[in-house]
Parts: C-alpha cells; structure tokens; sequence
C-alpha cells in the first residue's frame, strides 16, 4: 500500500512526476529558525508531529532545540518512536483496550506521555503498570475533550497521584478553535481566557498540596501569545514548519511571526479545454480541501477554484499550457501530508532528499 | 508506510481497533446483484475501482460479470494489474513523459486502455509503440477534460486511426456533474443531452467511414438512463458497491436501483465532555467530508455535526458512552477509501477477511 517515490535525489524538480508533495528545504529551515528567535528559550518546544508525520523531520526540529513531539494517536507515536525519537507526548485521550495496550509496550521504548478527561479511563491506563507521563487534558475554549477547569480538574489529578505507576506530569491546554480566527486581536483575547483557566486550576492545585511540572499546549496561530501571558511552560506548534493556505488568511502581526510556505503539491496541467481553464492532475486527493482550495503559487492572476477527487480547475486569464507543471499551496497541511507516502525535498530546483512519511495513515 | 491491520479474522466486530474501514458482505454482495439485475446484460459493465482500490474486490465485481475495470491514475492501474486484473481502462488523459512510459510497459502486462482530449498528448503516446485501447474523451457536461463533440471529436479520431500502433476503441463519455443532482428528473434531462451529443458524435465517425466500437461512461448515480438511451455500449459505475451519505441524499426511483450502505468507519467514544456530546475517535483523517459529514448508523437522533482532524462530534439527545463503539457512513466513500490501508470485512459481526487497499495513493 506503499506508493514508490515520484522522483530520485539530484532531479531537478521539473522532472519530478506529479502530484508529489514538495518540501522547500531553505523555507523549512528558515521556520524552524524563526521559531527558535520568537520564543528565545523562554518556554520549552514540543513540535506538532502530527502535521508531518515524519521521523526525519522530527529529529530535525530536535536538532534545533525542541524538547521532543506531540503526536495525535498511538499509532502514530509508535512510527516516530521507530524512527529514532525519544520522547513523544500523545495529546489526546486513549481509550480501548487495545490501544492501551499498544500505548504500555510503546512505554517500554521511549518516554511517553498521554492525555487523560476521565476517571475511568485513567484507571484502565493506570491498571497496565506502564510508566506515563499524565497530563489532564483541561477545557480552555476548544470544546472538545478536556476535563472543565477548577474543581474537575482536581479531582483527576488526585487519582493520578495516587495512582502508583504514572507520573502526575501536569496540565495540556490547547485552544484549537483560537488558531484560524482571523482577526489577531481575537486570538490573543481567546489565549487570555484560556490563561485564566490555567493559572486558576494551577492554584488550586497548589493549595492542595499537588505539584503542576508542566503546562502545555498553543499552535502555530497563537503561540507568543501563550509565551507572553506566561502560564504555559511549553509549546506545541505543528503547522509553523509548512504554513498552508488557511494559515496564510490569518492575521500576522507582532508578537506572532509570519512563517514562509514550505510545503506544496506539485502538479501537471493535464487538460486545457478552454481558454481561461487548465485542468490539473492534483484533485481533493492530493490536496486536502476541508479548509479551502489551494492556492496557485507565484503565478500572478491564476485561482484554483474547485477540485474534484483527481482533477483541479485553475483559472485565469493566461492559464499554464498543456504539460506545464505549478506548485499548489495546500488549504490545510495536516491532512494533505496524509494523503502521501514521500516528501520530495527540494533546495534550488534539486532534489536533495526522499523523506518516508512513516505515519501516513496511523489512524490507531 | 502502511500500517498493520486493524483486527484478525474471526474477530467479533466490537473487538476491532478503530477508526476503521468495515466492508459489510452481505449488503456489499447485495449491491453486486441488485447492478447485475438492473443491467441485465444490455450494455457492458466496467467497474471504475477508482472507488475501491482493491484487486480483491475487482476480482468479485469481475466475478459478478463485469469485464475488467476503471483506473483514474496509472499508478492505480498498476497495483490493479499487480493484484491479478488483466483489463483496465485509465479513464483519464495521462500527460507527462514518466506517466506515458508507465503506461506503456503497463500495457506489455494487461489489456490497458486510455483517454485522449489533445493531439500533441495522443502523439506523445502514440510514440511509445504500445498498443493500447485509446479512447476519445467526449465533453458531455462535465465541463472537466474532454473535446467537443462533432468535429473536435472527428479529428482527434482520424489521428488515432492514422496511429500505426493504437487502436481506437471508441468514446469515453462522462456526465460526472449529473451523478449527484439530486432531482432524478434532473439527472435523466442531464443523461438525455450527453446521449444527443454521443449519437451525433457517432454519426459524424460513420459519414467518414470511422468506426466506434465501443461508448463507455456513467456512474452510479444515472447509469441507468445511459443504459435506456441505447447510446452507450458499457457502463462504469463505481460507487454503486458502497453507497455514502451523500449518494443516499440523491433522490432514487425506477429505473435507478437503490443500493445499500455497505462501506461503513467503525468509530470509538473517546470522551464525553456533556451530557448531548460524544467525541469519537474519527476526524476528517479517518472520513473525508469534501461532500458533508458521515452520518451516524442504526441510531435514532445522533448527528455527526463536525470534524477536526482526528475527532468528531457525535451530537443528539442519549448519545453513545465512553469506550462504545459507532457505525459512521462516509460523506464521500472514495476519499475515504484513500485513507486506508485495510478493509474489515464483516459478515454479521466477525471479520472474514482483510483485504488490502493496495492502490491507496496512487496517485501518478
């Protein structure tokens, strides 16, 4: 189920077939350095891995200081695990048995962390024996999973303290519904509700006589503001080494940098069946329209206006010719890298590298 | 890259790890019959696996009468013909030099046939030598790839007749925009103008002496029409085995056959943060939602209301508890497919077989 790659090291990018996956190398590590000089040390770096799901990219964001990565479901942390990384946080609630199962033996291996909303659940964790950090997942706005602030939150960490195995390691709060609000005033005050949340569930935590090591959480659309209120003691940003289309239509400003397009589609005009339209051979299984169409990179006057499941329609007055390939600016990173199994590395029009998604498609 | 399946055989279906892709038997048996019937031997059938992406399956819809398959990609063609398939049609033009000569040593393997909209493609294709079934792509309301009917259509031919090595085997005629229409009146106006602009087509080919062996086109959701306009010789319905939520939103009558759900993402609760929520464990990674959200199966007032990633709300008045486990009915079930690496196949309630998808990500 394995696809082979679309191209060989030393190509040059035109001769790359299509659709492939790009990764610009200068932009990729012009983002990791820009994260780097934005949080200047003042939290800890916890990358996303569930945007590239790719060993190799993660040793690489390790290399420039983050502390290790975030990954979505078991599945998942074990790929990166067998791709060499040490230290995996699963920010995301377990539950089944088999997965807990999957998630003990992965402990054996490597540090790992998991998230837990609720009490039953954590006992099903805690009877494995297995030596987790546990984080509480708190409610901060994404309305999702997460246990409410104050009171609940308490409750839990006391049976995790109690539990003889696990390792009490501290609060995950995440706003995700604060990242693709547009409006940058909007976000920061989202970041501040979520502040309070935290530092008053850490509160009481301290008055009742229970250490809080970590706070984590924040995305690449809100992470200075999480630094600069000061209430998390670790970040987790994922979308910042690609910046997709949706991205881009946020609101950039100070303290927030402004990260560089690093990851596009490459695709093959296949059709031209009239003048103002060229059919391309990256459809919605190429690129993941569930946050917009891509967008047509560098080509001034040219809209990618829909997508069937292998074909897209760009449009415009001057359309590429038959043949021509164009680099797409996907609509959403994360889901469009699990549609492939290689990154296509370029740097100056070559191919430098073949990067194995290994967890394309780890949905356990 | 690919990842170990979800169950064993024999497995009661509540033991399978989730989210995962469950092929129901009977229902999917059902629906080979119920096209069969339908049909009745009045026009070819062609299956496009393009749906499907499984040699398993188009060994059984071959089985049931069909006499090959549909790709999209060459790369589809590839493991279709790598899993035992000995007669497929790339539905689709294929440009670019690395394609072509796939396409072509492809051809040196199976029965492989092709689309053409463009002379400087078919001469492209016609220097290879390979002998393939080349068909004329013909613009009946798709408004995609495609040549005019008429003229247009009546060069490209006398190019292919004039092609030493290709052989012409007709017109590939398409309405993909009439599939989910949902009035059927609507999509049967729809199949009347594709069939006037086939008939005329067909008629200009014989006035200068060219024959058309065969017009082939149609999707599950008009193929009937195609079938009583007497102007198609084959037909290539391919989500017809599955039937999504979104095919089931289409009006259904006489003389269009109502297929069964068969297809089917078995979903686990993974926490339940109010008493009318149920976060289950698949996201936009696990169900496509280019064409609206799954639905939920066999329970009365549940609503998948939306999507992240890896997490959908499963909204209604009793919804399910933590740790059980939900039925989804993909939004679109090609897409879907393309996110997996096994099909669960179930019949009442045990697994019978796995079978591998192993055209997922095919993409070139």
């Amino acid at each position: 189920m394995s696809q082979r790659p679309p191209a060989s090291v030393g190509q040059h990018i035109e001769q790359v077939d299509t659709p492939a996956l790009i990764l610009e190398l200068d932009a990729f590590e012009k983002n990791l350095d820009i994260l780097n000089n934005s949080v200047a040390n003042r939290v800890r770096v916890r990358a996303h891995a569930k945007t590239h799901k790719c060993p190799e990219i993660a040793k690489r964001q390790i290399a420039a200081g983050a502390v290790g990565v975030c990954c979505q479901k078991v599945s998942e942390a074990e790929a990166l695990v067998e791709g060499g990384i040490q230290d995996v946080l699963v920010s995301n609630e377990i539950v089944g048995a088999r997965k807990i199962k999957c998630l003990a033996a992965l402990s054996q291996r490597a540090r790992i962390g998991v998230c837990v909303d609720n009490s039953e659940n954590l006992k099903q964790i805690a009877t494995t024996g297995a030596r987790l950090d546990t984080y509480i997942e708190l409610e901060v706005g994404m309305r999702r999973c997460g246990v409410a602030p104050g009171a609940p939150a308490l409750a839990l960490a006391r049976e995790i303290v109690n539990s003889p195995n696990l390792r009490f390691a501290g609060l995950h709060a995440y706003h995700g519904r604060a990242q693709h609000v547009r409006s940058i005033a909007d976000r920061k005050a989202s970041i501040s509700e979520a502040a309070d949340a935290v530092r008053s569930t850490k509160a009481l935590f301290k008055q009742n006589g229970i250490d809080c090591p970590i706070v984590t959480g924040a995305g690449s659309g809100t992470f200075m503001f999480e630094v600069e209120s000061g209430a998390w003691d670790e970040i987790q940003p994922g979308s910042y080494i690609f910046m997709d289309a949706d991205y881009a239509r946020n609101e950039w400003a100070a303290p927030l940098p402004r990260f560089e397009h690093a990851l596009f589609v490459l695709a093959t005009v296949m059709s031209r069946p009239s003048p103002q339209v060229a059919i391309v051979d990256a459809g919605l299984k190429a690129s993941s329209v569930d946050s917009g169409m891509p967008t047509v990179w560098g080509k001034q006057g040219l809209t990618y206006t829909h997508a069937s499941d292998e074909h897209g329609w760009v449009e415009g007055p001057q359309p590429p010719a038959l043949g021509d390939k164009l680099l797409l600016v996907p609509g959403h990173c994360d889901p469009t890298v699990n549609l492939y199994d290689w990154y296509v590395c370029v740097r100056r029009g070559t191919v430098e590298h073949l990067w194995p998604i290994t967890a394309r498609g780890a949905l356990y």
